[in-house]
């Protein structure tokens, strides 16, 4: 059955009104919501474990009765990964070490320099102590997300990574539990929701309190973390999965519809959007999207994401198509044209790049190596893909020489005088006298 | 006059629980405060310019007029550059040398690494292109906070600085204007408050939307970033400056005065704690305190901040003073003892460390290189000080070849199968057959 999809010119007037419109999204401000996460947040510090099992089992139908209900001991994840079937487990460890390897360039390392003077500065690299990862439940639980969260914390050395995730009626997912064995994951709770971000944040009396929480969620987990926003560290606020394809005509159009419903099964609120200064290859792609759909086991989910929030958008020529993908700062972007790895360079934001045509977005969904969290919603323009980096922190490191102190006293004294700072030219003047 | 400081020993029973009250130190979720931080977002999202000009001649006694009334032209910077007094020019500039030089180390590079299978992985950087800087203005409108904030953006290669600072009553500060013109601030606006931070998230008519606002400022500023987290980048939220100092002997107890009170100076919530394994070295340095409160041009919020928030810490040893510093995780901490240098490498959660005697804080809120703005009230658990990397990211870039695509479509085919993402499959699937 044919999908009704966007067509945009970028040649029409009235184009960057129509943009505007198709990419208009914005996390609600929902009052109500924030108060009940509020309430959430509060009885988990109040009451602890015994609010977080009367919340779980009031939002996630679970039947926990007390805290050890919630703690999946990591030899039942240990098991599962045994037990799983030999070519999913070799899919999961190639996928993990690839994703390992591609995370161990991350890694900062410490340095310093000396001035001369012979005083030295430097730059300590620690990794975070415990760190909370939260992984969506139900159905969209998926060990993909666990190794992509775990594994670039482990590369970090984190001390402690303590995996949260909801099990709707008590549902577990060996896969996600075999994913956190492999991920190096150290406890893993069966909870979820604001009520798992407060326990993670807080800390109960099982639950540890830890120092830093990633992942995505519901509207109420993102909530939640902007609540408790400065109290402990967070990556990013996730909005609804995009995609951005710049094609022409040497990419199969069939592969385009594919990447296209790729991202457009995620839900009905992502986003699938093609550019093309080729008007044949925008009607390709419109055919095989209308060929393909029926063959779709989520073709609901997909129809209601292609056609409320998709777009085909014709434009000049690649150079202003970059120019738009710049603009759009999408999440994912494929470059889906001859040599296109000449252009990556002219890419100033996106999420993740996938260049040239045997790069489709699910290769770096699942095991490219690169991370599958990445900024969404136009935050390419100003965060990065979930990273080594993340878990790792920086201390500033300061040796001053006595001859060093002599130049720094005068310089720092004279500052602090005109910022009437008295006790700070007092203690940098304190020092020629050494 | 003599001063009353809380001094604590380790080896009393209940040392734990008197240190979490020395530290306590919570943001206040003040509802009343959040409310009028929303109205003012709003009313700066609705009316613009007008909204600003409104909400600074109520807030900051201003009489701005029209938008051209709160905009500083960068000529007027340079102006009070070129009209600084010799020497603090002298001083300015060293200071914003050394810092640029140290940053200039924290530079990030894009890199890429090649598969077996011939598939290119890699990370490319790229700065941020338009920035915010929040520079609290009256009397905390520090020269040296300007440097701080806009060198490491003009090192990480932003293209454009928007500087914002509110001007209580109209007044400019020639230094902080002269050390915008040093420190490549592109724009600076006379505005403050959350009203200056919605027009950065938002823009207005006169004020350009910028991708991350970085700089502390007061309980308003704080609450308007919490609001607009996940819209627009962010630093951190900073809480009260904060030192901490181990200390022998070998150190004079005049100068450990000088440095407690020069960050109690700051502020009456400031926090300043001496720990020593030395009981002498204790009350050498109370002693030292009594001397010279009475010379402190600022002694009111010195002896509040002291006598509200300070403590002398008896330790039984320099590892247990290590310990307990990692536990504090102090914005500022002072090594200023004996063979300090061998001790940096045992501390994990720190801010800046300052090593040895000859290297007061101060030196590190000036002039020694690396950054002052860091985080504070235990967050350096899981954050870095301000840095150039506040100000590139990353966007991963993957290029898989055609035959490492035969491998990743099988893996990925499989892990997607599994997770009953079947257009994820199929896209992966494709390419094998190219």
């Amino acid at each position: 059955m044919n999908m009704k999809i966007k067509q945009l010119d970028s040649a029409q007037d009235n184009f960057q009104a129509q943009l505007a419109d198709l990419l208009a999204w914005e996390a609600t401000n929902d009052d109500q919501l924030d108060l009940a996460v509020r309430n959430i947040i509060s009885s988990v510090r109040r009451d602890g474990d015994e609010a977080l099992i009367a919340l779980s089992n009031q939002f996630d139908n679970t039947d926990f009765t007390d805290a050890s209900s919630f703690e999946i001991p990591m030899a039942v994840c240990h098991d599962a990964l045994a037990n799983l079937d030999d070519q999913v487990r070799a899919a999961l460890e190639l996928a993990a070490e690839r994703i390992r390897t591609y995370h161990g360039h991350q890694l900062a390392e410490s340095w310093t320099i000396t001035d001369d003077y012979g005083s030295s500065l430097g730059q300590q690299v620690t990794p975070l102590e415990r760190v909370g990862i939260y992984v969506p439940g139900g159905k969209a639980s998926y060990p993909s997300s666990v190794l992509m969260n775990a594994l670039p914390a482990q590369v970090a050395g984190v001390d402690e990574i303590i995996m949260v995730s909801p099990t709707p009626s008590g549902e577990l997912n060996p896969l996600v539990m075999a994913a956190a064995a492999l991920a190096g994951v150290s406890r893993f709770f069966a909870i979820g929701g604001a009520q798992a971000v407060a326990a993670l944040c807080y800390g109960t009396a099982t639950v540890p309190k830890v120092d830093k929480i990633v992942g995505p969620g519901n509207r109420f987990v993102a909530a939640a973390k902007r609540q408790v926003f400065g109290r402990v560290g967070l990556d990013m606020i996730a909005g609804p999965s995009e995609i951005l394809i710049i094609a022409d005509e040497t990419v199969s159009p069939q592969w385009l519809a594919a990447d296209l419903f790729a991202q457009a099964e995620h839900d009905e609120l992502a986003q699938s959007i093609l550019i093309s200064p080729n008007p044949e290859v925008l009607s390709a792609v419109q055919q095989a999207l209308n060929e393909l759909i029926d063959t779709m086991p989520r073709q609901a989910i997909i129809r209601a994401s292609i056609e409320g929030r998709g777009a085909l958008i014709q434009v000049a020529s690649l150079n202003e198509a970059v120019e738009l993908a710049n603009q759009i700062a999408a999440e994912h972007l494929e470059l889906a044209f001859k040599n296109a790895d000449q252009w990556v360079s002219k890419i100033r934001h996106a999420g993740a790049i996938f260049v040239g045509g045997y790069t489709p977005e699910a290769f770096g969904d699942y095991c490219a190596g690169p991370n599958h969290v990445l900024p969404t919603s136009g935050t390419a323009r100003f965060s990065s893909p979930l990273g080594v980096y993340d878990f790792q922190k920086r201390s500033s490191v300061i040796n001053v020489s006595a001859d060093g102190a002599k130049i720094l006293a005068d310089c720092a004294g004279l500052l602090a005088d005109h910022e009437s700072l008295s006790a700070h030219a007092l203690s940098a003047r304190l020092r020629k006298e050494g």
